[in-house]
């Protein structure tokens, strides 16, 4: 009998759709669940809570090669903050659970643990338990819950035609360090791959400026667009050319003779962030160093990217499995 | 350099101390953290949220050669259930986090989410969310939120001298099904332990009649009984001969020449809960078919289970890694 696998019902995206599909509700106190950074739910007059998850595996998101314990410990709490940032919320309690080979050292621990008080510490985030368990490979799964007050939460389906699509800053760092790494070449990436760093504050100020839809940069650039297009169900132009991208990024990729735009586009885990919002918000937005990359646009034109005076169909990111 | 290992500060429970003196709480809210089965944070005026995550891990928390896709996603519900049902509380929300080899059968993990989903359903959860990653064993973690009204709160440590120690329903079945599919043999126990049920529904009764503290059997009543005397700071007497045990784990465990009291008191994952009550309420609580295995006493006395008009010292439970 032939057996379906995952490329077959296309990738993780049509798996994702399919599990959405299965799973039903069971509480009117859901506001959004499968297909945002995090879940909203009601709680309170005031404040929705916010409740979001991920998990790094070794040699699927991080090498021992290239990651220090600490840096595995950091990017655990990291992703999780970014996807509370995401929704325009701030984060406040964390369970960690980790699965680890059994002869592990303690003091490899001792130092995981140090990479998630420093970063619980600088986001004032209360570790209020978890679990251990035994792995072959290390598992770190984070999971979080944040508060977004009702006024303030922004989410992927909110982008309205006319508005401008916005990237809160590099893209692309992440992924060319990876790549740095992986050919054995140095460079300044490296530490942006190994040590990203979520955008809490700028995403609490734009929410407070008032947006109308916001991502992580969890895949590239060109995949987050493709999720807030989906979610608001219109198009956009992207501009290639208005992807911001630092020197840093530009030298290296050179080194490697890569695209930096690739790795903007379809490179991920940059955790900036990128929103749509009104014209009318353009002179509030500058001040905190955002850029407009694009335009939403009505669905029937679709996602493109113009470059050169071309317009092209936006891939889909990286395809590994992910978020959903 | 001597590299120091778990084994070398006391296992698990020496490793979770570790953590837990790391670790400091940055928030007000923090009414019970690590050392209870939920994390309680304070939320409004009437309710608490509490906050769990559990992980299996293939071949740790399960074989394929005894589960079937369907039980592993209802067990990975059913532990969240019960350590939110200890707290005295109800489940609402949770996200699922899987890792999956790359070439699994789509139809796995249909089967693995059709388990998730009865389980939902059974209690009114709603899936809200969750990731998908790989890995070479399959992973499946879930985190849950639930809520406990203020008063119906029930912690490990409110256990006082003299109250009664009870236990919900037969003990050992589950670790005495596991030893029969280990040994290759038939019987009762192994459905009990591929699908063990949370008690949910009586954890709730129990809270509204007004029980001292609480805790659900995860790793055996002995190591339960010490997890609540260490959180009250008292000692217990236990009565091996009142542990309820079912005469389908004693004839599983004559079978494979075990002593069911063993299986009872050291094997895990049962699922039924340990909670200590004043003497006064022993009427009322009786009609719902708890049976007192023991008694709170002085911490001077420290912990000890009655046999055969002989005092032992109770031993510790199943030290896995285990939840902190």
């Amino acid at each position: 009998m032939h057996k379906v696998k995952i490329k077959d019902i296309g990738g993780e995206l049509g798996l994702i759709e399919r599990i959405k599909s299965k799973i039903k509700p069971y509480s009117k106190d859901v506001v959004a669940g499968i297909g945002d950074d995090a879940a909203v739910l009601k709680y309170g007059k005031k404040n929705y809570i916010l409740f979001t998850t991920d998990m790094l595996v070794e040699n699927v998101h991080f090498s021992l090669k290239y990651f220090t314990p600490e840096q595995i410990g950091m990017k655990a709490i990291e992703q999780n903050v970014s996807d509370i940032a995401a929704m325009g919320g701030i984060p406040k309690f964390a369970l960690v659970s980790l699965a680890l080979p059994r002869n592990i050292d303690v003091g490899f621990i001792d130092r995981l643990y140090s990479g998630i008080n420093k970063k619980s510490k600088k986001y004032e985030i209360s570790i209020v338990g978890g679990n251990i368990s035994h792995s072959e490979k290390i598992i770190a799964s984070v999971a979080m819950i944040g508060f977004a007050e009702k006024k303030y939460l922004t989410l992927r389906n909110g982008a309205k035609i006319g508005d401008l699509i916005f990237c809160s800053g590099d893209a692309g760092k992440s992924s060319a360090g990876l790549k740095l790494l992986k050919q054995n070449t140095g460079g300044k990436s490296i530490k942006k791959h190994l040590e990203p760093v979520s955008r809490l504050n700028l995403a609490r100020k734009l929410a407070k400026i008032g947006i109308n839809s916001m991502i992580d940069v969890s895949d590239g650039v060109a995949s987050e667009i493709r999720h807030i297009c989906k979610e608001s169900k219109v198009g956009a132009i992207i501009y290639a050319d208005k992807i911001p991208i630092s020197k840093d990024t530009i030298i290296d990729s050179k080194k490697i003779k890569k695209n930096p735009i690739g790795f903007a586009l379809y490179g991920g885990e940059d955790f900036e962030l990128i929103f749509t919002a009104n014209k009318n918000k353009m002179k509030q937005l500058k001040k905190h160093g955002v850029k407009a990359i694009g335009e939403i646009v009505d669905k029937k034109y679709g996602i493109k990217l113009a470059k050169d005076s071309k317009k092209y169909n936006l891939k889909n990111g990286f395809d590994h499995f992910k978020r959903f």
